[in-house]
């Protein structure tokens, strides 16, 4: 085994001479390294750079230092232990940190993901000694769209070993230049079922990420006029009934939910309430919510019975806040049920938020 | 419905105006744009830079020109239809295009992928109209690394409607500074097999891919001496295990398959030389190999009567070929049977190539 290990290192230092596109400049210095009090040095190797900046979700825009070989660094925090994402801007533009392999999935901007641990309690979003369930891209043929659209399917742990039980489905929507990745990849949304189905604390679920933005399939320039809201023919007609047919879902309003973050969590609201047949739970996290559905919130007593959760969240540094405000209060004020749920310390319309409001609330799914 | 069409808009222009690091510098140019001769014009917004390169697997490094609002922009080509990594390079810094969401998941640079689809047949790694497999990402448990283990599996159409099928199983690692995501968002494994398998050209099959860094999960400074070839040990004892119990795999050396890219490649090799009780199928793509595997090359006569088929492919301009050729001359010198094939169009050591093979080697896969 030694003259193998000995060929390994040789291939790999080999390898990383490869003339990858912009190999040339590889960086060898860590970054971000979280230190035990939980402040976080980033490091940024480019001896011609006139300025580097890094911003981050928990400390906002910060120049960095140059040091000794063209490094630039800085020490923000502490911060609270949680998923921050960050960029670096070198002598004005935005770029992923080139050391850190987590990013942030998404069409409008580039992010890497900053991961405090600390050294408590392990997250509820980590990834802990528990059993995991699997987490599925798929294709599916959409009528609607006249393509494969793309999706991801979260099955609970043991759902292949138990292939006569059912489960309930939550259909969980990404904000406005997010992928169908970010509930996964920046959300964890199954890391944190895992844990509270672990735990006991949520229901066991197959839950389904849709791509929310599904006119972005098509070549720049196409007409994509009176095709009218492409999601949610998509949603309905084509990605729901694909999931029921490759998934063993229990196909009852009473065990689907559907919800969302930003843009995601109006599209969830605005599906789901139009849709009561079909969806008796609603979750909107952080979204820009409306009263312009018609006939829903003149009948609240007819709304209620049909709705088994109502659950709200926003933080009340969001720049959404005051709509969300103004959409609990109109909901109030038409007797229509809800849950409430407010933050301060989340840094305003970010995921660390989506997370928190996720863990709140996948503890009330198919709980009645 | 007008209504919550109009709040959607409204709420989208909201998003993007939010506070996301770095997303101050939204840009609205397209990139890559291309065009119908199959030659790609890329455009990058940077006011402020004074030089702007693109880096683009067809054509190198080519220094972009500044136009109008600080756009600078460059057509190269015509390309041959594939998918090719690329970066901009903006005074000296390496970035993904801002514009573009498909990106090489990788440890050690960023890229982003262009996809040249072309106007004839589509391409063997196209999204077609056939039936499509699921890519599950999935995490195990492995003692031999003492946590929690990502690996990637795909299963075949039709997987989950055929609960007492079962199924050959090919275990597939990328290269050296890539995560296990590569063969599935750059190879494509998952969209070649579906098409091949519709074709009737492939057998149905499972793919794994395992993570081919396991020391990165570790703090860095851990002390891992003495833990020997992680990757091997856990690939052996925890992750076979894991899928062994978790699907429905043929558990026979006759129905396993073992391979890699690069660094992969040599994994793939070594661990399937070494385990012939295991394995009878080995794929080596662009590759470094050993010869230092003991007791495999000398007994030709056995070797040959363990191995369904030895496969190697490697472009004769890649930096490795010196080496693969050497080998495949040591092989067959030593009377070791095996099937070769070359490639002097796919720019060398790069999935271009890793792509070609995977669809020439995946048709020999359980065929005998």
């Amino acid at each position: 085994m030694k003259k193998l290990t000995l060929f390994f290192l040789a291939l790999i230092a080999m390898c990383q001479m490869q003339a990858q596109p912009g190999g040339g400049r590889m960086m060898q210095v860590s970054s971000p390294v979280v230190n035990p009090d939980n402040t976080v040095t980033f490091n940024y190797r480019d001896a011609n750079a006139k300025q580097v900046l890094v911003d981050v979700q928990f400390a906002g825009r910060h120049e960095m230092v140059k040091g000794e070989n063209g490094v630039w660094s800085i020490t923000l925090g502490p911060a609270a232990p949680d998923i921050y994402p960050y960029c670096f801007i070198v002598d004005g533009t935005s770029v992923m940190d080139p050391q850190n392999p987590d990013w942030f999935p998404n069409e409008g901007f580039k992010n890497s993901l900053l991961d405090i641990r600390g050294t408590g309690e392990p997250l509820i979003h980590a990834v802990k000694n528990v059993p995991h369930g699997s987490v599925d891209y798929v294709n599916y043929y959409s009528e609607t769209l006249g393509l494969y659209g793309n999706a991801i399917v979260y099955t609970p742990p043991f759902y292949d070993q138990n292939p006569d039980k059912k489960y309930p489905v939550f259909y969980l929507i990404s904000g406005t230049t997010d992928t169908e990745e970010v509930y996964f990849k920046v959300g964890r949304v199954n890391f944190i079922l895992d844990n509270l189905i672990a735990e006991g604390a949520a229901k066991e679920m197959i839950v389904v990420l849709p791509y929310g933005n599904p006119m972005k399939y098509y070549p720049e320039g196409t007409d994509l006029r009176g095709k009218g809201d492409m999601f949610s023919k998509d949603l309905i007609n084509d990605l729901m009934p694909f999931v029921e047919k490759n998934y063993r879902t229990i196909n009852d309003r009473n065990y689907r939910a559907i919800g969302g973050f930003s843009r995601g969590g109006n599209q969830g609201l605005a599906n789901g309430l139009q849709n009561l047949d079909k969806f008796s739970y609603l979750c909107s996290y952080s979204s820009f919510t409306t009263t312009a559905i018609p006939g829903v919130y003149d009948d609240a007593e007819k709304t209620n019975s049909l709705i088994n959760l109502f659950w709200l969240g926003v933080g009340t540094d969001d720049f959404l806040y005051g709509n969300a405000k103004d959409y609990m209060d109109f909901l109030d004020a038409k007797g229509i049920k809800n849950v409430k749920e407010f933050t301060s310390d989340k840094f305003g319309h970010t995921w660390m938020n989506a997370k928190y409001f996720l863990d709140k609330s996948l503890r009330l799914l198919f709980q009645k």
